[in-house]
C-alpha cells in the first residue's frame, strides 16, 4: 500500500494557516515571517512533505536530468570521466541519467530514444564501437536538446565534442619510441572508423615520416583491444614471426599490460628486446614490470569540462549554437617499459 | 527558443481523425484498426511527438527511476556492479539516477535528499567510508520506498542486503598463506566500522585461531588503502622493522598493487620474502609481477542480482517486506605472488 502523498493543503491545516502562506514559505518568499517558515519546514521535515517537482517541472518543460551514453562503464578511463561529470552537474542541480550502448549501435539507438522519451535537458556521448548512422540524434537537434560528444566523436553530426589531441598523441608516443632506436614500431588499435583511433594511427604515420621510416601493413592492427584479441594478434603476429618488431604502441593501457605480460610470458624482455607505449594513464600502467610508458588522459578533468559547457548552456541563455571543438592538452609520461637508452634525447 | 511540444491534438488535426483515436492508436488499443494506428505512429515519429510521461507518472505516482549512491564510481568493481545492475533496470524500462558520496556522510545525506525529491521508486545504496547515522533513510522507509544496500551494508536498516561472504573471504585468504608456511601475516584493511572490512578481519582471525596462530595487534592496520597509505604503511610498519611479516593480506587488489611494486622496490622477493594475497579480483590482479593471489567479487554478477530482486519487488505486488539478507558465493584464486610450496595442499 502506497502512503498517500503529503499535499500544502495538509501542511497547511495542521498549521492552520492558508496553503497560499504554504506555498510561499516553501519557496522562501519574503513576506512570509521567519517563524512561520521555520514551523513550514519543521513540518515538512517531519511529514515527509516532496516539492511537487513534477508538475513544476511540467509546466517549465525541464527535468533538470542529463543523459549519458557511453560504450561501457566497466572501464577507469569511464569511470573517471563520469565521475568529473557527475561532481559538476550535481553541485549545479542536475541529476545524471547513465546507460550503456555496450559498443552496439542498435543499442545506443534504444538509449537515445529512451532519453528522448524522458525529456533529458542534454545528452552526453561517446559512440559505441559500430555506430555508422546518427538519426537517432536527430529527434534532440529538432527539439534543440543539446548533445555533447566526448572522446569517441563524429564529424557526422555538428555538435560540440570534447576531445584530446589524439594526433599529437599518437605522434609524441610513435617519435618517443623512434628516439629510443625503434625502427620496426607494431601498432595495436581499436576500429579505426571511431575518431580516436583514426587521429592516432595518424599521429602514428605522421612521426615515422618525418623520420623517414616507411609505413607498414604487416606492423599495423586492428582489434577491439580485450584480452583475447591481443594473445591472438601477438600470438600470431610476433611470437610465430622470423623477424620480431622493435617497439609496441597500444592504444589502451590494459591492452599493453596484456602484451607486456603475454611478451614477457614467450620470453621476450621489454624494453631491450620490445619497447612498449600504452595510452590513458591508467592505474595499472604504474604496477606492471617494467612500469609502462604512456599518454596522460585527464578523465576527471574532461567531465568536468563537459559538465561546465553544458551547464552554462542549461542555466545561461540558451543559445543553441552549441558547437565548439574543444581539444583538451595531452602528454606523455615515460617509463622503464619504452627507456632503452641512457640518456633520453 | 524552445520548439513547441506536438501533442495528440497536432497529430488529430494533421490526420483528420479525433484526439481520442490518436490516443488509443498510440496505446494500441484493439478498437483502432492496423492501417490507422500505423499512419498515427508514423507521423508521431515525424513531428517528434513525446509520449506525455510527465503527466503519466503524475498520475501513478512511479517516475521509473531508480536512484543509486555509491562511495565512487572511478574504481572497476563499482563500474561493474552498476554496469550489472542498469543493463537488467534498463530492460526493465527503468532508468538509473546516479550519484556519489566521495566516502563523506555529509554528501550521501544531500545525494539521498535529491533522490527523495526526484521521487525515485527505487535506492540502491553502497555506504561511504564514514556513514554512522543513517537517519537520511528515513523519509523512504516511511514512503516504502524499498531500499536495497549492497557490499557496504548496515544492520542498523531493516533492509535488503546483497553482499558476498566477506568472512569467509577473509578466512580463505589467511588459511591458505598459513599453509604456504606464513606465520606472521600483516592484514592491512579499510574503515573497520564498515562490515566488508570488519567481516574479512574476523575470518583472518578465526583462520589464525583455527591454527594456533595469536592475534598481533602490530601485524594489523587501518587505513584509506591509497597508494600513499600504502607507501606510508609499508616503509614504517615493515620495511623499517627489525622482524619482516611473511604474508601480507590486503582487502583490495589495486592497494595489494600498490604494496607489491613497493615492497619489491625496497628489494623484497615476493613471494620468497612475503607471499602476498589481494581481493577483488580485478584486472590488475593478473597482470602485475608475479600475479597477485586473490578472492573473486562477482560484481557485475551483484548488479544483475540488486536489480532483479528490485524489479520483481516494483513490478510485483509491492510487498514492502523487502529485508532479505543476499549472500554471494566467492573464491580464492591463487596466483604466483604466493605459492611458497610445491604443491598446493
Amino acid at each position: 500500500m502506497q502512503e498517500k502523498e503529503v499535499t500544502i493543503y495538509d501542511l497547511a491545516e495542521r498549521l492552520n494557516i492558508s496553503a497560499t502562506t504554504v506555498s510561499r514559505g516553501l519557496q522562501d518568499h519574503p513576506a512570509i515571517n521567519i517563524k512561520t517558515k521555520k514551523r513550514i519546514f519543521d513540518l515538512a521535515a517531519e511529514m515527509g512533505y516532496r516539492s511537487n517537482k513534477f508538475a513544476s517541472n511540467l509546466r517549465r518543460q525541464k527535468t533538470n536530468t542529463i543523459g549519458v551514453i557511453v560504450p561501457r562503464l566497466n572501464s577507469l578511463f569511464m569511470s573517471s570521466v563520469l565521475s568529473g561529470i557527475e561532481r559538476s552537474v550535481n553541485n549545479a542541480g542536475y541529476n545524471l541519467i547513465i546507460s550503456q550502448s555496450f559498443e552496439k549501435e542498435s543499442k545506443e539507438k534504444t538509449n537515445a530514444k529512451t532519453m528522448f522519451n524522458n525529456r533529458v535537458d542534454a545528452l552526453i556521448v561517446s559512440l559505441s564501437s559500430d555506430t555508422a548512422d546518427f538519426s537517432h540524434f536527430d529527434p534532440f537537434l529538432k527539439k534543440n536538446i543539446p548533445i555533447i560528444f566526448f572522446d569517441r566523436t563524429t564529424e557526422a553530426m555538428n555538435s560540440t565534442t570534447v576531445v584530446i589531441d589524439n594526433f599529437k598523441a599518437g605522434y609524441l608516443a610513435t617519435e618517443h619510441l623512434i628516439t629510443q632506436g625503434c625502427r620496426e614500431i607494431l601498432h595495436i588499435t581499436g576500429n579505426i572508423d571511431r575518431n580516436v583511433y583514426a587521429d592516432r594511427l595518424k599521429g602514428y604515420k605522421k612521426a615515422l615520416l618525418d623520420h623517414q621510416i616507411d609505413f607498414r601493413e604487416d606492423l599495423f592492427i586492428s582489434n577491439d583491444l580485450s584480452e583475447g584479441a591481443m594473445h591472438d594478434a601477438l600470438i600470431a603476429h610476433v611470437i610465430k614471426r622470423k623477424q620480431l618488431p622493435d617497439g609496441l604502441f597500444v592504444t589502451n593501457d590494459s591492452a599493453a599490460a596484456f602484451a607486456l605480460t603475454i611478451l614477457k610470458g614467450a620470453g621476450l624482455r621489454i624494453p631491450e628486446d620490445i619497447a612498449v607505449v600504452g595510452f590513458n594513464n591508467d592505474l595499472i600502467s604504474r604496477v606492471t614490470e617494467p612500469p609502462i610508458t604512456t599518454i596522460n588522459y585527464p578523465g576527471n578533468e574532461m567531465g568536468e569540462r563537459i559538465a561546465r559547457i553544458l551547464i552554462d548552456h542549461l542555466d545561461g541563455d540558451g543559445n543553441p549554437d552549441l558547437n565548439s571543438q574543444i581539444v583538451l592538452n595531452t602528454d606523455l609520461i615515460i617509463r622503464a617499459s619504452s627507456i632503452r637508452k641512457k640518456t633520453y634525447e
